[in-house]
């Protein structure tokens, strides 16, 4: 029997060269599968929507209480991207309470790049279109999450949905006293395009259908909004919840977890406060282990859903494995 | 703010009793999403494929060297399945190399329950028909890995393909003297099945496309197969390698990677010569984690793919996110 060796390996498939040229009984298909994914809490059934992925360079200060080549060897230790890049993927949530289609989130909208800005194609093949959606709720007010509420054109994405904001984010990125003390290019493009984003809701024709929404409330049914506040001042995660199942919508509690959930006192240069989100991502993950609870993360891998252990210094991400029945 | 707590959730998440019957503006979907995901490999495309998963009671020696307690406990610590059961995916693989299409491994078939036997359907929800597959290549006979290879009615599932089956498990499986030696309901089940899958294989209308492939050999266009004895005589897992590009699709050389990977030295009921699969095992992840190399198992959390990293005294299973360019 063939020894199971690298050198037999590598001389085995050397021949592949040669492979005959002719054509395929099937054409590849050479676009990825539409990113959606079900399972149910309770009598609610929940489809994870992908908006896709950005991967980029390492920016020079993605952890910014750590050096660059730090952030580059933890990333290729981890697969996370080729050499020197970092991916981040964007996840919204569909809820369809059996009364109420309500989405969490809207991704990055149309203008970003090709591999980003699916969510309203993934959700036509989820079976659903922009048109039915009931409720927005906005987690926080951050581009990745908002700027797919509006069209390519400008329109508005989910033309009949009540559109629901978090209070306190309503009022610190519409505030130009705060916007004036902006140090950093990237705090400086927030504050331009969260501006941007709120007034063109507001002075939207469906103005009467956007709100604003406090912390601890029940916004939709079965949904509470959690204040979980660093990454922005009115940063929200959700439970949900329906019978006795119950889950958590963390939002950006992390970025990508394989770095600051490992590592929950790296700080992301997304993080508004970073000093608050590092004490809220530890509170937050400290009761999700102690409830053994199922968490659901706009910026973990797909499908996002799974549950959160302890592990050294800081916790682990376990993957629910995909499963078959609903 | 509201305080981050259980019982500020539980209350806030009361009201949901009271949700109004009304009907949704889109009716629950209730099935999942169908269970394919692709990725590149240089210039061929692969397609993971789900047969599907079963959950059971777990048996009594389903770690035939630890206590069914020990594994109850595993799995629950890892949210595997619903206390006192565990899961197990199946997932095939389907390469398009430009100019074949080749699948291996079949999964269950149509004879065992609703969250099994999904291959053909979710073959033709990836854009491909039973009828085009060029190859079928058998990685181990093992029913759920030969079973999918015919209809209920009998008739060959893949009509058109050459269905290649490892040599060492054809001889050790059609051998009546081996058969009697079978001591376990397990072992005598396995001879049973296999004795009949192969026969129905030999007695075929397609007889002629049936040959069995040696350990070591390129068996298709960049697809070399490795001897990975010990789950069954003639185990073989393969190198699939396109340019410079190449992973391995390791098959069974471990069962559930939770239990198997993290604790190499636990043998799962399924293999025939545990010490032998043991020594596999080692073998195989060491290189795997040396190299560096995406490795791709059948009972693999879907969709399957990943890296291999040594962790403690066993391995640990990086899976690769799932990406949205290919």
């Amino acid at each position: 029997m063939t020894e199971l060796s690298r050198r037999a390996l590598l001389a085995g498939t050397a021949a592949l060269a040669v492979a005959p040229p002719a054509l395929a009984s099937a054409p590849k298909a050479g676009t990825q599968v539409p990113g959606f994914y079900r399972y149910k809490v309770g009598d609610y059934e929940l489809t994870q929507l992908s908006d896709g992925a950005a991967t980029f360079p390492m920016p020079e200060h993605f952890i910014t209480n750590r050096s660059k080549e730090r952030a580059i060897q933890e990333a290729e230790r981890l697969y996370l991207a080729p050499a020197g890049k970092i991916t981040v993927p964007f996840s919204p949530v569909l809820i369809n309470t059996g009364s109420k289609l309500i989405l969490i989130d809207t991704g990055y909208g149309p203008n970003i790049g090709p591999f980003v800005g699916h969510l309203p194609a993934n959700l036509r093949a989820a079976g659903v279109t922009p048109e039915q959606i009931d409720t927005v709720i906005i987690s926080h007010v951050h581009p990745d999450h908002t700027n797919g509420l509006h069209n390519k054109d400008g329109s508005l994405t989910y033309p009949n949905a009540e559109i629901i904001i978090p209070d306190v984010d309503w009022a610190f990125w519409m505030d130009k006293s705060n916007a004036a003390k902006a140090k950093t290019p990237l705090t400086k493009a927030y504050f331009a395009n969260d501006f941007k984003t709120l007034t063109d809701l507001r002075n939207a024709g469906a103005r009467e259908r956007v709100s604003t929404y406090a912390a601890g409330r029940e916004v939709a049914p079965g949904i509470t909004s959690i204040a979980t506040p660093g990454h922005t001042p009115g940063h929200r995660s959700f439970a949900v919840a329906s019978g006795n199942a119950r889950i958590f919508i963390q939002s950006d509690v992390t970025n990508i977890p394989a770095f600051f959930l490992d590592h929950p006192d790296w700080h992301v240069m997304y993080d508004h406060d970073p000093m608050l989100a590092q004490a809220t991502r530890h509170k937050f993950y400290d009761m999700a282990a102690a409830e053994k609870a199922t968490v659901v993360g706009y910026h973990f891998p797909f499908p996002c859903v799974g549950h959160i252990e302890k592990a050294g210094s800081g916790y682990r991400l376990i993957p629910t494995a995909w499963s078959y029945a609903l």
